[in-house]
């Protein structure tokens, strides 16, 4: 039998998920005091404001245990987290982990879930100092709280975009919510797994470092991440900037594999691409004589595209998309919102 | 028919809880960006380290709705992480909240809530900078993170009390625990809302004041809160600083409203005064030549009662308490183990 929550008690399991962030993990710069105290305790680094996000991933709403191994589940989580941490410019440095975990929960699962946080914080020097365990009576869920810093003054927000500005949006977005499509849709004897478009929905890449480095060169206006899908952030852009935008619809990136799974799925590839989406791809205004140099300082990082996809205009103008044709069509973000009926 | 947050939405509700605290909540100091983007952004004071703390509540484990109301239940989630801040020796500065909900939740509980945190956090001067929401099909959950400040140096832990060293406590330990008591066996026409015992479990109090005193006065060796009951936090001191201790069970403190609600129900008081119980007394150890010193700063703050309970002894020698007899009795701490069988 495997051995569960129930039988090693909470104590039994902070003690047994401690040794394993010791041992699997990094430790990041300035903590004087981790895990095992009433509170943790860091050290803020001279010059450097701190960025602090925090967001909860419930069984059966965010992901289906079916469909998903405690790995990349961990993984996920704490890449929606750094992705947040990447929008604003900054580096992600600490982490709380609280789950609420039923008691029949194997402890190898939850081990397993920590060491794909753990891989997703490593490669920035990032660790876990605190956190809370909790027995939830019906499903799992994990809230997971990070801090990060970046240097005074470099900070994007999503509420300075001006009227002429470009939009740019890295990667593919909607890929995510092809996979998810595709693993509601198979057949019992279809294993999807290693499908690209599952793969991105259930490890999805965040693009933190792509965000540092627009925030670093000072070239972009605003900034934001995809979680609420690709049209529903740039609704929040535009909220929070007092704007609005222009897409072009035949700009709008599109992955192969895209294209032939809205053709299988008969849906329009369109919906998918600006509908929500679980990818964290980001949003970037500039001044259009600055997309260049952005373009150029992402290259350095990965071959990924950097798409132009429209402009900012006034307020009045809403979320404009603008057809083939040449007929513009409103459209109306609505997001992710997860109370909505 | 009372608005549900599935009328609202959750955009809708942030926008509703914006203004709520906007206009009932204190704005912290050095908040560069609070609720609305990415993530929130602040800057860090010179000569301090930063404390970060994270607890969660779930409904039925926890708290029983027909036991508490809303604005209640939000002081003592906002409490118990005050309450951590405060046992390093911190003040509070801001609160990330992260809600689990469930759709025909009112919102007006969820208003009641947020008032409830507020009331905790304004007199600090502290802010709710973020959070999350998302819904909860079986059971609201509360995951609060507590982000707070010490002077670098001046931060207490748990793991170095000293052998000899004298173990103060704080308050009546065991008031909440004998509360739920109360209400688990009150009759279906009894009231004890009003009752102190009861209000000791719903509005429990903080010791953050007495904390920071503590520290900053440089006597005190070790400090916790007794957040898993006076014997489990006195059980980890212990065990953090490899020492051991000898408790006197009638310098205990106890009050008559405990005394009493003891013989009616038939139970040991002291056994209700060291069990888990959920209240935020601290235990301070010092040197027994600071012992009148620190009753000395903590009488400045409140007339509580900071009573003297025992000594810390070798590690080998556990926690014993002794009788009134002089016969000593090794004590196993059990704490508030969430998931033990």
């Amino acid at each position: 039998m495997l051995e569960t929550l129930a039988d090693l008690g909470e104590f039994g399991l902070i003690d047994r998920l401690d040794e394993l962030i010791g041992r699997e993990g990094v430790q990041a710069p300035r903590v004087s005091l981790g895990i095992g105290d009433d509170a943790a305790c860091f050290r803020p680094q001279d010059g450097y404001d701190l960025l602090v996000t925090c967001d909860c991933m419930v069984e059966g709403r965010h992901w289906l245990p079916a469909h998903i191994v405690p790995h990349d589940l961990g993984r996920r989580a704490m890449a929606l987290n750094i992705s947040d941490i990447g929008a604003m410019g900054g580096s992600p440095l600490y982490a709380l982990i609280s789950l609420g975990l039923k008691a029949d929960t194997p402890i190898t699962d939850v081990e397993a879930m920590y060491l794909g946080f753990l891989s997703e914080l490593n490669p920035f020097e990032a660790s876990i100092i605190g956190g809370n365990l909790t027995k939830s009576g019906n499903g799992t869920f994990i809230d997971i709280t990070l801090i990060g810093e970046v240097e005074q003054g470099k900070m994007i927000r999503r509420s300075t975009a001006q009227k002429d500005d470009a939009i740019l949006i890295t990667g593919y977005p909607g890929q995510a919510a092809a996979g998810l499509e595709l693993l509601l849709h198979a057949g019992i004897h279809e294993d999807f797994k290693g499908h690209p478009l599952v793969r991105a929905y259930n490890t999805p890449s965040h693009r933190a470092r792509e965000g540092r480095a627009v925030a670093l060169s000072g070239y972009a206006t605003a900034m934001i991440d995809t979680s609420d899908g690709f049209l529903g952030d740039l609704g929040h852009l535009c909220e929070g900037s007092g704007v609005g935008a222009l897409l072009i619809q035949e700009k709008l990136p599109m992955s192969d594999a895209l294209i032939e799974i809205s053709k299988q799925l008969g849906k329009n590839p369109y919906d998918i691409v600006l509908g929500k989406s679980d990818d964290y791809e980001l949003i970037i205004t500039c001044d259009p004589e600055n997309v260049d140099r952005i373009r150029t300082i992402l290259g350095h990082i990965n071959q990924d595209p950097v798409s132009e996809v429209g402009r900012i205009t006034d307020a009045p103008d809403g979320i404009q998309l603008v057809l083939p044709d040449g007929k513009a069509r409103l459209m109306v973000p609505s997001g992710w919102d997860h109370f909505s009926k």
